[in-house]
């Protein structure tokens, strides 16, 4: 099976790599800027373009991994096309493609991706989606070559998912970057925080639900600490709101329990 | 040296399992209550008491692992002590223990404890102040027995490394209560974002500072993404209250970068 990779970022990158060890053909990689097309290109040691119209036709997959505002004017500006067309991002709905292509898709890795880090795309769970129940088999086959953790998952859900992952992966990295900054202040570098930060993953991993091991001040509604803690906080405001509303959502919540 | 563990809690099991398999002997358990106190003094295979007025009073080391807002409490019925006597919450200053003792301290550990979490002290970062230069060098040598990290730390810097804590774990652990909520609600399991929350935590550490690995629809000003997302939680007003401000606080950052 041939496949062209549309886009070269990060998750384009460790795809199409995952693809290849898995013992796909990559074709042809495109990229709209002639710099990340010829790198991507050589990692892989495929040919690559940078002009639209010129994407080799006869492939029989062709991923868009390319940001998610992007997708949208770069499918207007695709030649016709027979073989499967997906794309990779959470956020998009499938009908992206409707009235445009016969055959397509999305094939969505929960994960965040960056060129250093090596993933082993086996453990990354992939959502599936596709137009006709023979795509979907199509893809359903590649993606359980690279993936352990194969789901079919429609457009509204695959949203929420990715709406779960700006949760869990953007808003947590911005505490971790206020919880740096604390640290920080108080003369220490962000690492005295790696155990603590790797045991809260690890604890709320092996628990049936993350607030069943909540723990702090806020759990146990200890007024006086959390008003000393928003007192600390006087000199910077925004992280003083910060504070107080995810205090106020756990007390909330363990009322409700 | 003999040690008495003043609390039952999941610190105190820890710390003092630690502590035992240093080599310390620990002469005695004391918990308020009988079951708590009975348990921790089996596991640990030493006496116990529930009676403030008879710990073993020859000891060198008295640790106070109770919940922060127990320590002032319990230090006002404290009988009279020759030897050092530290406790072991973030948010509580060294003086808690001023005229009332002439020996004191505070040990540390920055970490969130569970019973059934098997957890390696001496990965565990420990801040560290006394009352003298001779109380420090106790306790340093205590401390760098179970931990190969050791800091000072002054009451105002501890209580501002607590402060990062409650972001960097009790905050952060919230959010993965929403984003498995999230997940749930798209019909699937909190496991799938296993992947995600593993990676985005190794991600913050190999990096210099977590804001340069920010990304999602705030960290691109992603603005018609943004408005769906808050679409989306309109049934859940404050989890749209915490996604704003969040966002906004990345898009404030990111714009001053």
């Amino acid at each position: 099976m041939k496949i062209v990779t549309i886009g070269a970022g990060n998750l384009a990158f460790h795809l199409t790599k995952a693809l290849q060890a898995g013992g796909f053909e990559i074709a042809q990689v495109y990229s709209r800027t002639q710099a990340s097309a010829s790198k991507l290109a050589e990692e892989l040691n495929v040919p690559y373009t940078t002009d639209i119209g010129c994407i080799t036709g006869d492939a029989s997959l062709f991923i868009i991994s390319v940001s998610d505002c992007a997708i949208r004017p770069l499918v207007a500006k695709l030649p016709s096309l027979e073989g499967l067309v997906v794309h990779t991002a959470g956020s998009v709905p499938m009908n992206v493609f409707s009235g445009k292509l016969r055959n397509y898709g999305v094939l969505y890795p929960l994960q965040t991706f960056s060129k250093s880090h090596q993933i082993d795309f086996s453990e990354i769970p992939v959502f599936l989606e596709a137009n006709t129940h023979d795509n979907m088999q199509i893809l359903r086959a590649v993606a359980e070559t690279i993936s352990q953790k194969v789901y079919h998952a429609s457009s509204d859900e695959r949203i929420q998912l990715h709406l779960a992952a700006v949760f869990g992966c953007n808003f947590v990295n911005h505490l971790y970057h206020l919880s740096a900054q604390l640290a920080r202040e108080a003369g220490f570098d962000f690492s005295v925080l790696s155990a603590l930060l790797l045991e809260t993953v690890r604890k709320a991993l092996a628990s049936e639900s993350p607030n069943e091991v909540q723990t702090g001040p806020a759990a146990r509604n200890d007024r006086e600490l959390i008003r000393k803690h928003l007192d600390m906080l006087s000199s910077q405001p925004e992280w003083a709101e910060i504070y107080g509303i995810i205090t106020k959502n756990i007390i909330k919540m363990k009322i409700k329990e």
